[in-house]
């Protein structure tokens, strides 16, 4: 049984402002729940409908029926389990091998997607602007597909931070360096921009190398790939001589 | 003005039985429809609530409300216009270059941005297995971008398609080569697989080269990356050397 309270709360935290307040937030479906049950974020409370997670503590499992979970899940068909975990105190942010910086990321597929193949690709770190899509959100932690206990996500002054780190900054950008002819490093910063906007001007200023994947073909005329495709073949290029 | 039988045949237009029927697919936003008119996709029927569009004859365009816009548009938050197009005639299969064949891909999302990524590198020709989303699906449409006027799509039956075409066929698996050091040729098919159960038994057989693209990092934990992204890395492998 879920109350009224209970199902006011969870709704609630399909916003960011009640997140923040609740330092709470939702992941659904056996595989992402799994995932963050077995890192380092800590379980507030878990709802199922069938006996399933059975090694979970009583006292922080509540058996629901269908009817409930549909009432406070986010999706249009939900699974059979719902979770809220708390949210994690942010880390420092390392700068350790290839960061992957995100300008204003606005979809949480998108953001979801990009931090999956950085789970893949053995990045550690994610930097997002402070307008970049919340991780927390749950379409976001959906899409991760559990990669988000593996991969640090920060929120920084992106300017302010590319301006401190002394690495070498890479963007993409349509007219760039052909990315396969380019001898890429192991460390740096690859900046990936808005959806609709690409890299702000603020940031592509702090660019030392501009990059580019060349187009193929005899018209030519795809105006740009979507932020998560580029993200996929750019890490692909600075891994694959690894 | 929209009326009531065109917002039926419009709205029955979302379900693939229907556009069978009326052999007709919807498109929505400028860019799509844009590139849609200057291709070989002949327009039915075009509803705009702005002054868009100026060149089209005033008998294929009707100027409509806000309103009347909602009620026939896919989107949650419509554009300024939707179109019908004419479904073509299925043209014969090409088997020139690299062929893209996808196994029972069943997200619009995923289909239309492999269709946007076969556009980027050249790719002429998709087959798609007969149970593949349908590409006329709206969502795909939108995905796409307008790579839909580009790209050519078939639905075949793929066991005989591949039976047939004497070609070098790639498949990708968990436990194929390393595609970062295969010798990867500018002619076959390329084989991708469903969301959940990837590369059906049957395809299987009739791989000749097991690809996979290699995890890095010391946890090695991610699952499995989305086949869109999958897509992206692999043709760009297969182009990077042209």
């Amino acid at each position: 049984m879920v109350s009224k309270n209970q199902i006011k709360l969870i709704t609630s935290l399909q916003q960011k402002k009640y997140r923040q307040i609740h330092q709470l937030f939702i992941a659904e479906g056996a595989k992402v729940i799994q995932e963050l049950l077995q890192s380092n974020f800590e379980l507030e409370q878990l709802f199922v409908t069938d006996s399933i997670f059975e090694s979970i503590n009583v006292s922080k499992k509540i058996v629901i029926s269908d009817a409930d979970l549909k009432k406070i899940s986010c999706l249009s068909t939900p699974n059979n389990c719902l979770a809220l975990f708390k949210i994690p105190k942010s880390k420092p942010v390392s700068n350790k091998g290839l960061v992957v910086a995100l300008d204003d990321v606005r979809d949480p597929g998108n953001l979801g997607t990009i931090i999956r193949l950085c789970d893949w690709f053995g990045i550690e770190q994610i930097i997002c602007s402070e307008h970049t899509v919340d991780v927390y959100n749950p379409k976001v932690v959906q899409a991760t597909m559990g990669s988000i206990s593996r991969v640090s996500i920060s929120y920084v002054d992106l300017e302010l931070y590319i301006q401190q780190s002394k690495c070498a900054v890479f963007g993409t950008f349509m007219d760039g360096k052909n990315v396969y002819k380019e001898n890429l490093p192991n460390q740096g910063i690859l900046i990936l921009g808005n959806e609709a906007n690409g890299i702000s001007n603020t940031l592509e200023k702090l660019v030392s190398n501009r990059l580019a994947i060349p187009r193929f073909g005899n018209l030519k005329q795809t105006e740009s790939l979507n932020v998560a495709t580029a993200t996929a073949i750019f890490l692909s290029e600075f891994k694959r001589k690894e």
